[in-house]
């Protein structure tokens, strides 16, 4: 879609280390622009290899007016299709979750198989080229366990970036060998962009997450020395620089990477300890779920966090796993799509308890929720004027402001304004600011 | 209302034989230019006479922002104003169906006699003309019990092709010596253009119409003989042979009429056998109503069906009549009002029971409302594209679409875009497709 | 905002005497231009002092999408601040009443003092000015106890013109000495204007309000002497004139001002007498608390009507104040928040019974709603067209429709669109119809 001359001179006048102005959190023009440049022509994580376990599995997810099917066919192989009939574009499969044999459309019984291909369809006449009219195939890839889609004709390909830092510390935990034991929905009356940001942060945590302090060290997530904490952040470093040491030693990549803010992939990882019990982060940071995760043996091993740009955050830990995933629903509202994952072996009532295992982030996503909404009320208001960030606890907010900016800049700048994200492996974008 | 570049480029290239571009279904310009064009400048089935049995009866009808007030005088004649007090605006009767003497604003007691008369308006001194503060009349036709309105300053006056043509047909039923004996409004979530094309087709009656499939032949609903079902067909179409010998000879007009797509007030008839009882639209396809209609003697009439452009369409039987009138309610929203009919002297209980005369078609318009919205979901997914008619049993979708489109085309090509149906008598409207 | 040609050439051609045109009431445009240019720039009437009655208590009102918080401070001052954090943006405050000692927001515990100033913030270095981000204040006048805001940056300064005529009206009532009683807040499906039309005119109340119409003389509404009410009229300005003697004999100015339509900030008052017992608005025109205000010893001081332009009209009693604020929530629905007001003094169930004190307001409010709607469904019908107001019932709302026209075209005629209103002291607005 065309970038009109107002949000090109918001794009242009967007001031560093500053909220950003509010008709990005507001304007329905700034919506659509951000599900046509940003959720259309990015890797965006919606679903995890446990959502389809078996042959034949299927789940949708719903992406702006887009349905996507994710199928596993019988070669155990995920694909994606756009959940549309080519017919006269009913929809295919309206369930969440479901499995199928082929694909057929409740309409006119138009039937696919597994790979997208017409197999059948009635009364067409001999004229008619089933060929020229299969599901129409959507990007997918599978990072140990994470599936991520892009609907571009061509997708970013620095995901192979992504692939080759992340694998290393992902495959240790088994995902795919992992079970969804929960998984809710939330939906916040806010924009996304205000979803991403209270999660690139934790200067928040202290007034608002009492549940998850218990086993959070608030330091961890973007902070960086100043008066107000220097004693706290020196002990906190030090244990930091011990355990990753011990982490290594047994094979768990644990340093930070940060590329959040250089690629078009971005994304940004470490491991990190964990306080008091230093297992996993519950109400008394012990393991939720007593069958541990990949062949792990022992449970203190801190959470390994993981985030991606436009819409992710998931945390590792020896005993289970929690991804978000966040979808734009319209300019003030978002989906936040939370599953908690367990070992497969793990067995409800014994090993683990739901209740337990969800209470953190249950409790955390709705504070969340509630901040979420505050900002949306207050940068709506003709009040609101963008404020400064803290330069010693919201950089990574920064980082996710000056990403989303640069890649909006990106497509505007681009002659046809058709782009493709072009940054090839090791690559990287260059941002103009 | 003007129409812009970008409709009337749509509006030129649609592929004939498919599906409409997306949209056709799901903008809010283009559901404002339908309003316009097609349901304020066409005659648009809204009634029946039973709806209004008494003098002093009136009734209330939406259509888009106009409510409009149908009312039966002392003198039985049944007349259709705008339902707007001159005065303040205020809406005068707000109730569906009741009975009135005169017309009283509830705001200030402004009183309009039955032919629309400002006859009391209190306060106002000697200067006020009353004469020029009548109720604005609406045009209003009563084809043999089905009623029509047009809210065009000069409704298309083709309307008596329409009369001349199906009032043999129609009158036969008696329907204006019938009660409506029941009357259920659904909301589709879906255009009124998918219900329409829905409603123009077959083709998907087996997969999803267990209930109506009893009685219906899919076959006499635009079917073409083809190699998939040549010889169903041979066998069906030599019963309607068959069967419109005996009923023409009864005096009962049965051969099929097709004006859909060469009339500005197009429409359809047929008179079609039934299968099994061959009685009735009805779960075992037996009379619903023992009081048979019009004074008929026996009970296996078939069924005619009668469908009109652009928004009924209607089954009439020995025993009763289904009606069902389409009114949109925005782009993505569509009202579906089905009136069932029996004989005024028919005692609900003895001579029919309202559960079995509606269970066939309860159950249909439910099933169909699920296919339109999966529809309306999947067209406005980005992978939609339009889809090619079945040659052999989509045939009157395409006449759906090509009167629509053609409809649009004239519309856009008048000089000052007020344009006035013009088709007169029998002359026919120049399509330029 | 701009204001369009369309809306220019509504403004110029409004017919005096009449209704407005459709888009006045429906169209999202200038519902925007409304709230920009009447409700962001005059003075607007949301509270009352007794919603605050002790230090560090406070409200939030919306206005638009403007939150405002009202407040007041150790030393008994009210204020009124956007409640909107300077840092990221939150709301601060999201109850609707409370109380507090400082302003702390949710997200980061940034602190603002009663007064404002930022006292506290975390983590921002020794660069970050606090002084910089103090909370942006609001315009507030406090008019014996009524609370009225302005969102401009200065406000119209004739607010000096009302308060040099009415404070001498109001005082003795005591408002700042009473409690809110009841407040109950309606919803109604309509334009405001339509709200503040049928405020201002009484000639639908004998039809309309049982009620009301208890205590309730039509005639001092606006109404002018003419041949249907002659002899009616007479009776009632004779009680009027003696009435009005023996009230400013005691010190209470009770003739009519009316400065509707001639000040920025217009408005209207009157002491008028009450039918029957002539004491209050109740179903027995009784005192509906025996507490009465202000020091008075006589109950039947009739009722002193206060109507301001945009937004408000009140009666004060002997007993008793009815407060009534507007506040437009879309261009088809607005919020009408009703207050019941006695002295602090009196005890509920003793002294006054909630459900008496609001019985007569709580009927006739919503059958102004009901009123209300039916206009609103009338005006968006395209047989709407603007209709005349009766020159003998309906003159106050000529004068509101040629205040509300003529603020638009003096902002519509300010050469940079940015106008402030102007109008100082006793200086009048040169309307230009």
């Amino acid at each position: 879609m065309k970038v009109s001359a107002d949000v090109r001179a918001m794009i242009e006048r967007r001031k560093k280390g500053h909220t950003l102005e509010a008709p990005f959190y507001a304007s329905e023009e700034i919506h659509a622009l951000d599900m046509d440049v940003i959720f259309r022509k990015h890797w965006i994580q919606v679903a995890v290899e446990p959502d389809v376990p078996e042959a034949g599995d299927y789940m949708t997810v719903e992406l702006g007016n887009d349905s996507i099917l994710i199928v596993r066919d019988d070669d155990m192989q995920i694909r994606a299709f756009h959940n549309v009939c080519r017919h006269r574009g009913a929809r295919l499969c309206s369930s969440e979750k479901g499995s199928l044999g082929n694909i057929v459309c409740p309409y006119h019984s138009w039937t696919y198989n597994l790979n997208g291909d017409l197999m059948f369809a009635e009364h067409m006449g001999e004229q008619f080229d089933k060929c020229k009219h299969s599901l129409k195939k959507v990007h997918l890839e599978n990072l140990a366990g994470l599936i991520f889609i892009c609907l571009a004709e061509t997708p970013p390909a620095d995901f192979a970036v992504l692939r080759a830092s992340m694998e290393p510390y992902l495959l240790p935990h088994g995902l795919a060998n992992c079970k969804v034991a929960a998984s809710i929905d939330i939906i916040e009356k806010g924009n996304w962009k205000l979803t991403m940001e209270n999660n690139r942060e934790c200067y928040h945590c202290v007034a608002n997450h009492p549940e998850l302090t218990i086993s959070l060290y608030e330091y961890g997530f973007g902070y960086q020395r100043s008066a107000d904490n220097e004693e706290a952040m020196a002990a906190f470093d030090k244990t930091v620089e011990e355990r990753t040491k011990q982490w290594e030693a047994m094979n768990l990549p644990s340093k930070e990477i940060d590329r959040l803010a250089d690629l078009v992939t971005g994304f940004r990882t470490q491991r990190l300890p964990l306080d008091r019990s230093g297992e996993s982060q519950t109400m008394d940071a012990k393991v939720a779920s007593t069958k541990l995760l990949g062949g792990f043996e022992q449970a203190d091993l801190g959470g390994l966090s993981f985030w991606t740009q436009p819409n992710s955050w998931h945390h590792f830990m020896s005993d289970h796993i929690v991804s978000f995933s966040v979808i734009p629903l319209s300019a003030g509202e978002t989906l936040v799509r939370t599953k908690w994952l367990v070992s497969k072996d793990a067995r409800e009532g014994i090993d683990y308890n739901v209740d337990n295992l969800t209470a953190v982030w249950r409790a955390t996503n709705d504070q969340d929720r509630a901040l979420v909404e505050f900002s949306q009320l207050g940068v709506t208001s003709s009040a609101y004027e963008p404020g400064p960030y803290s330069p010693f606890t919201e950089g990574l907010v920064e980082k996710f402001c000056a990403w989303y900016i640069g890649r909006l800049e990106d497509y505007a700048n681009t002659p046809d304004e058709a782009v493709v994200p072009s940054s090839h492996g090791e690559k990287v974008v260059s941002f103009k600011r």
